[in-house]
């Protein structure tokens, strides 16, 4: 069977030759479907975008671990979304923390990635200890947690569709900067370089910028799944 | 309609939605297609992979481009294939050069290109006469003109089909080697480092090494209408 996403921005597909359906269900937030494929295990796909792959494509996380530079071996990291754990287990392999919290709306995609993302939920009882995940809407989150202080905040979201928009809004970078420490990291991915530019990536860079972020950089990576095959986060720091 | 292109070694498709068919023919070489598109302008197939655009992703010539870093303004340049003219567009818009020969093997591709993509064969005449076309098999051309000497040589072609596979062989690059002038630059397509890696890109370098050809570098650079996204060219000097 032939899986496929259309991008209406660019009147394009892309598609993935998959076997089997292997699970469907409507949370309060979203459609969430897993398929069998050979060349990328299993696919997930949330309102019938791809989003995540066993295999093959991990160049979202890749590039992400990339940007956190700092040198900090007692990091605190928090991750609004990512509830597929794919960028924790990243960050738990590669680099050195004492707390990552994970912010992630929909109980439901824990619950279907521990299934059929088991190797992300793999850990050992000493790196388990220091996660927490938090089931909660990451921007109200945000705005109550401001006794907290990270070193590295990730906005690992869907796009700005109406579930995910806020954490795209002035007030949220505001109460962003209020929880993440001096010299701290702040990444937020920010759609395709090819299709996003005028309404995620300029906006997004203007909005950081009046909330005094600085050092902000675009690092576009090549992301075969996504759409026209280039995505990118955009990273900045709290001065 | 949707105009797809299915790549075996991925399980992978990725489409444009077109408006019409244009024109189809077969050649003695392949079968050429030609769409009309909202997002890309007219598009063209060959043998149902997509091989070149009017808009929006000429990624593939602007990094061919960047290779040729030569500080040379009266350089003389080889494409074998090429005969879309996007390389020559750019270069004749882009580069000071003396000369420009073409050698592309199918002419229907030219006559096609000609009609469906004009603004590649726009020119003034100073540019019209420092460009000649032959239509000739690449690799047979190259064997007989061992008195020319070029300061830039590209194969411009498909990926190593039964038509283009003798553009990459030890021999190719040994006569390649004849016809370039010391120090010149030498720049092959060299399909996707994705699922291309094993057979086209480690083998090339093998044989550009064994052909002693020096500073051999893989250029992989975004190309949304290739099969999953990321292409390249493998650039190399002789010394």
């Amino acid at each position: 069977m032939l899986v496929k996403e259309y991008c209406k921005k660019s009147n394009t597909f892309f598609g993935i030759k998959c076997q089997k359906l292997l699970y469907s269900t409507k949370s309060k937030f979203q459609k969430i479907k897993v398929y069998s494929s050979k060349t990328f295990g299993n696919v997930l796909m949330l309102d019938d975008c791809f989003m995540i792959t066993e295999k093959c494509s991990d160049h979202y996380h890749d590039e992400c671990l990339r940007l956190i530079d700092l040198k900090n071996n007692k990091m605190k990291v928090l991750i609004i979304g990512g509830g597929d754990f794919g960028l924790v287990k990243k960050i738990s392999k590669e680099k050195s923390f004492s707390k990552i919290d994970v912010v992630e709306i929909d109980d439901k995609i824990i619950n279907t990635c521990k299934k059929y993302f088991k190797n992300n939920f793999k850990f050992n009882s000493s790196i388990k200890n220091k996660v927490s995940i938090y089931i909660d809407d990451g921007y109200e989150w945000v705005k109550k947690k401001n006794n907290l202080k990270y070193d590295v905040i990730i906005i690992d979201c869907t796009d700005p569709n109406p579930i995910a928009k806020k954490l795209y809004s002035n007030i949220f970078y505001k109460n962003i900067n209020y929880i993440l420490k001096k010299n701290g990291i702040f990444i937020q991915q920010s759609g395709s370089p090819v299709i996003d530019y005028k309404k995620i990536i300029k906006p997004t860079i203007k909005k950081l910028k009046n909330n005094n972020f600085k050092k902000i950089i675009i690092s576009a990576f090549h992301m075969p799944i996504y759409p026209l095959g280039l995505w990118s986060f955009i990273k900045s720091q709290k001065p």
